[in-house]
């Protein structure tokens, strides 16, 4: 199973048609396309297939996860749980460094903020959404389309915390679904491992493979004191993975921009990737000086490192594809066809002019709305530099004012069918660190100072009299939003006791409103109204020329996608499907990143080498799939996606069979790890581990 | 004296033809254009003129300065001076924090290294040169010309230490010229300011207009412990300038890349700057927490810091001209037209072809020859991070196994015609802190390890079972090559002694020298030889094309270029062409770096607010024209040239009158600073100041 040697990395498979092709797509569980795939794997899945992969799948933060019992439990990765262990953990309880192994159920602890969902329900509004908004331009045809989507998603699930309702806008706005939610927000850490066993290799191996990594982790939903009854669950498979077997990976993939048009991708090339990366890397650069001074900044800093380095790479790779001249070429070739195939047809406009004559104002634009305000949906970068203080002051200010206002006439984070999320993450107990809040606070303002210059008169209120040194000193020292309960007052005096907050945080929130909203209502018009318009356009005429064989752009809901577990044969990149544990003591030098973590070390004589570790597979996945379980025809979990190749990157642009490896770890090694190195037995009964 | 407004910045004044425009161009001394920069100034120099600037003009390190005296006294920038400031300074007395302001002459101090040369002679070699590589290929090619550059250097200057020969590459080896230069290697410092006088507004508003500081400083030219008699000198002129006025600027600018073909310039936008800047930020990141950490710290890394940010900011303003649409656009159109017009010639084959067909492969090499080698003549990534320790010990196991052979079989760098420069920087004695030489060795190995990825065997040789951190930590604590007599019986004991060393950093250098060669090697074989071939066919057609209106791509040699003194009329660079004092004192806020440096702060009763300090100028310079002399039609000097802003940034890949200017500090202000700030009252008689 090895595909034919290829000159160019990138001429297999991509072809020119916007068409999906074999194995291509992230595809939505009411639209995917049973017949092409059981066709392509020799499968024989049907709607009640799916129905059940549905329900046995779960959103877990910005990460995937599937039921893997009837009593809650929930597999994902370690890496979507780092946060909530970092929250769980002192310097001198250090669960990343120990592993998490309660021994009873009664010693699962509360994930800080953690919640989980499952997608109970799909209904098409896209008239009542295009009606909104018809007529209308820039800002008041944004402001239009949020208040409907607010208003959609409170009459659905008004008043009921148990589930949680989202418009999802599908192809680039030529769709509207109202997505439906059963809500837990009592997840509970039921297992992880020494973040060492799940992270071998570190950010070196990251986005690689051949890897030996068991990013696996466990959590179990709770409700009322009480693990939940799940009766619709994967069936746990922890045999020996076979070459060839066709799976499909279930899970939500956050974000790819395939549908945008060459000049949208030009923009993301020549300004939002070289911004995002170029302050990263100083980010990165700071955080690594600053966890090599103490134990405690390490201590600190680690999880803030590995998140960064993990964007960091991935957006290295992005820009790979984007100056690949051969992929590029390919690109280009597709959407000549479209255009083409577009001419043809009647009504069709030239939505790629309009779209044209938006990217020089998006390229201006850009660095202010990402640092200012972010929420740009083309970047990474977003105002406070991650520090949590500010993240919450900015909260608590602009749900205050925007309470003042009817829901319909917020901003649309704050309508009133976002406000439980909203609340349920801004009350939860984390620790904040001082010290790691003035680091990301100087970093961001020194870098808003240096991108939008020093006499940008929004630079000037950003700063007033003050350095970027001075002023990330005075604020991450002072602030009391540390406090769950100095939150939750100020949630609950609502404008009046924001206003009369002397939390120099708060304050200083208080004082940048005025800029911060007005790049974002100039983005609104000058950008994102243009570009929702323009798109709109396109996928009406793409339906037309490609009819259904067309999957939307991820948007962080759920997708299913589908291929086989597969090596990869292109130059570079040659391995087969399988790692074991006996490559991992191979791997190991005892240096870090390649250092076995301790436990899993001693357990290494009662560990059968031969057992699979990871596997690849041909599977159309991206960041927000991390977690996925990956299920074979019979609906038995073999594993969780956790990662791909940092080749594989480019498919947030286009889809490249060649390429594109999903990394697995699989039920096998999870089995392993739980019963011959965590003693976690309990758990593997659970399961039902064969 | 105003442009007119342009929509697009760069629309103006770009034009597709290959020659130059007027005020266009970096020429050298014996092809300038005479007749045609009187025409555009109305001026009326003539060969006596520019022999008495040539020999006026100073190359000073890889900065320009000005003979200003008959006694050996050389004006150059503050920021060319800074290195030996910092070398010359302890934390307890630190000149960049009170200024160097000696009362008399033997208070002058020796700069560590430092070197000073005057152009006297120049010859055409190109037949030779040409001749020497003629039938051969790959690096055959290279080491044949490299051999025949070094026997004609050390023909004409061999054995007089006074002086130093360079074959010089012109328009891309369309053209070779012997440069014959009377060499000075002992430099004094006769006066640098307070470096925030000097950087008045820091990193903030490097490469920007308007300017509020006195970048300037004065070395002196001594032999055998004497100041140099220098009859042939600038005037001095310190009256107020006026606009309009045609000025002249002779100096050194280091590299352009004007010449080079679209797909040349796509390798720099989508390989070269990007790994250059991403790096360097993470680095810049580590430097800037490093310098908070302590006062010691912050006195170490403010030097690297500056030259950091400032190189940093000029890829940012050059990456922002290789990803301007309009600017590429006109790139383009000039290259068709030069296609064109050497498509009706007899002869000139398709060198745009071959060059296309090299920049896959210099793609792929570029990371591994730039940080394992360097030299790649693209970018500024050079292996050891900047380490001096590092540094050291290259230049002494490589000229020990170099000396070994016959000079034309040597790397050129070794050639015996290079070896006085080469020694010269080496016995040098500069402080060296363990703290920093740790922080750079360990960012290089790291960012080394990540582009070449963990399983590359140059990566593992490179590291053995080290981490970066344990390796760069060992190196630099136990290396005693700081000891300059330790460097010194190094290089004298020659290749036994090399190898008989335990100096760490010794033996680790003498580890890694089959990986570094070997990719040095392939770079010259496949890149460097292939380039250097259809780049001379490339030259040979330009001079049929245009004939005599073309002038060479900048390499660090002696050039005269010219202008107006003006401001800027163009979008978001809209300002007259000079600043006051006055000015200074309405842009500090006293937060650093706007606070006014206190010397100075406290002289300002006695300053005429009025003073001009800064200026604007037309002329088409970049970064090596640091500390040119700015001169009038009548030989005087008016000015020094420090820097240029963001956008003239683009004149590395191509000319664009409309936003390319200068920025010069005046002489007015430097008679000021030295007359009113610093009592050096004895300069300014030395100077004839009016």
């Amino acid at each position: 199973m090895r595909l034919p040697l290829a000159a160019s990395v990138a001429v297999l498979a991509f072809a020119a048609a916007s068409g999906a092709k074999a194995e291509e797509g992230m595809w939505t569980f009411d639209n995917f396309p049973i017949a092409r795939a059981n066709q392509t794997l020799g499968t024989n899945i049907d709607q009640a297939w799916l129905d059940r992969v549905r329900l046995s799948s779960v959103k877990f933060g910005g990460c995937s996860a599937g039921l893997v019992s009837g009593e809650g439990l929930v597999l994902t990765n370690n890496h979507c749980v780092a946060t909530c262990v970092a929250n769980l953990s002192t310097q001198a309880v250090n669960y990343a460094e120990t592993g998490f192994a309660p021994r009873t159920r009664e010693e699962e602890l509360q994930c800080p903020g953690g919640s989980a969902e499952i997608l109970t329900e799909i209904t098409d509004v896209t008239a009542r959404m295009h009606a909104a908004g018809a007529g209308l331009e820039g800002q008041a045809f944004t402001r239009a389309r949020d208040a409907e989507a607010g208003a959609i998603e409170q009459e659905a699930c008004g008043g009921d915390a148990a589930t949680r309702c989202q418009v999802v806008s599908l192809y680039r706005g030529g769709q509207f679904k109202l997505y439906k939610f059963r809500r837990y927000t009592d997840v509970r850490l039921a297992w992880a491992p020494e973040d060492r066993a799940a992270t071998f290799g570190g950010d070196l191996d990251n986005f690689s493979f051949p890897r030996f990594a068991i990013d696996a982790a466990f959590v179990r939903l709770y409700e009322n004191g009480q693990p939940v009854a799940t009766p619709t669950h994967f069936t746990w498979n922890a045999e020996r993975p076979v070459e060839g077997t066709p799976v499909f990976v279930s899970g939500n993939p956050g974000s790819t921009q395939r549908l945008l048009t060459l000049d949208q991708l030009a923009t993301i090339r020549d300004v939002v990737l070289p911004l995002d990366q170029l302050i990263a890397s100083e980010l990165r650069g700071r955080l690594i000086r600053f966890s090599e001074e103490s134990e405690e900044n390490a201590f600190i800093a680690m999880d803030p490192i590995v998140g960064l380095e993990n964007t960091y790479k991935r957006g290295r790779g992005r820009m790979a594809a984007l100056v690949d001249p051969g992929f590029m070429a390919m690109k280009a070739e597709a959407e000549a066809d479209f255009r083409q195939r577009a001419g043809a047809l009647a009504g069709v406009g030239d939505p790629w002019t309009e779209l044209s004559a938006v990217q020089p104002i998006a390229r201006e634009l850009y660095p202010a709305m990402a640092l200012l305000e972010g929420g740009t949906g083309m970047g990474t970068t977003s105002p406070g530099g991650g520090s949590q203080l500010f993240s919450w002051a900015r909260t608590l200010v602009r749900a205050a004012q925007e309470r003042e206002k009817p829901s319909a006439e917020r901003l649309p984070e704050y309508a009133d069918s976002r406000l439980a999320a909203v609340q349920n993450a801004l009350f939860a107990a984390r620790p904040v660190y001082p010290s790691l809040e003035q680091v990301r606070l100087e970093w961001w303002l020194s870098k808003t100072r240096e991108w939008l210059t020093v006499d940008d008169p929004r630079v000037r209120a950003l700063l007033g009299d003050e350095s970027p040194e001075q002023l990330s000193a005075r604020l991450a020292a002072g602030s009391t939003l540390g406090d769950p309960a100095v939150r939750r007052a100020l949630w609950e005096g609502g404008l009046a006791a924001v206003e009369a907050s002397d939390d120099p945080m708060i304050r200083y929130l208080l004082s940048i409103q005025e800029p911060t909203r007005a790049i974002r209502s100039e983005w609104e018009e000058k950008v994102e109204s243009p570009t929702a318009r323009a798109s709109e356009q396109l996928a009406a005429a793409r339906f037309q020329a490609y009819g259904d064989s067309v999957y939307p752009d991820a948007t962080g809901t759920l997708r299913l996608t589908y291929g086989k577990i597969e090596g990869s044969d292109v130059p570079g990149q040659r391995w087969g499907p399988f790692t074991t544990f006996g490559g991992l003591w191979d791997r190991a030098t005892g240096a870090p990143p390649f250092d076995v973590a301790p436990k899993l070390l001693a357990a290494k004589d009662r560990i059968d080498p031969d057992t699979v570790m990871n596997m690849a597979v041909s599977s159309d996945t991206i960041g927000g799939s991390s977690g996925s379980p990956v299920v074979t025809e019979a609906g038995e979990i073999v594993g969780a996606n956790f990662d791909s190749t940092v080749l594989t990157q480019r498919n947030a642009y286009g889809y490249d069979r060649a390429v594109n490896r999903s990394v697995i770890v699989t039920t096998g090694a999870i089995t392993t790890a739980l019963r011959d190195v965590y003693g976690m037995e309990r758990l593997v009964e659970e399961l039902g581990a064969r």
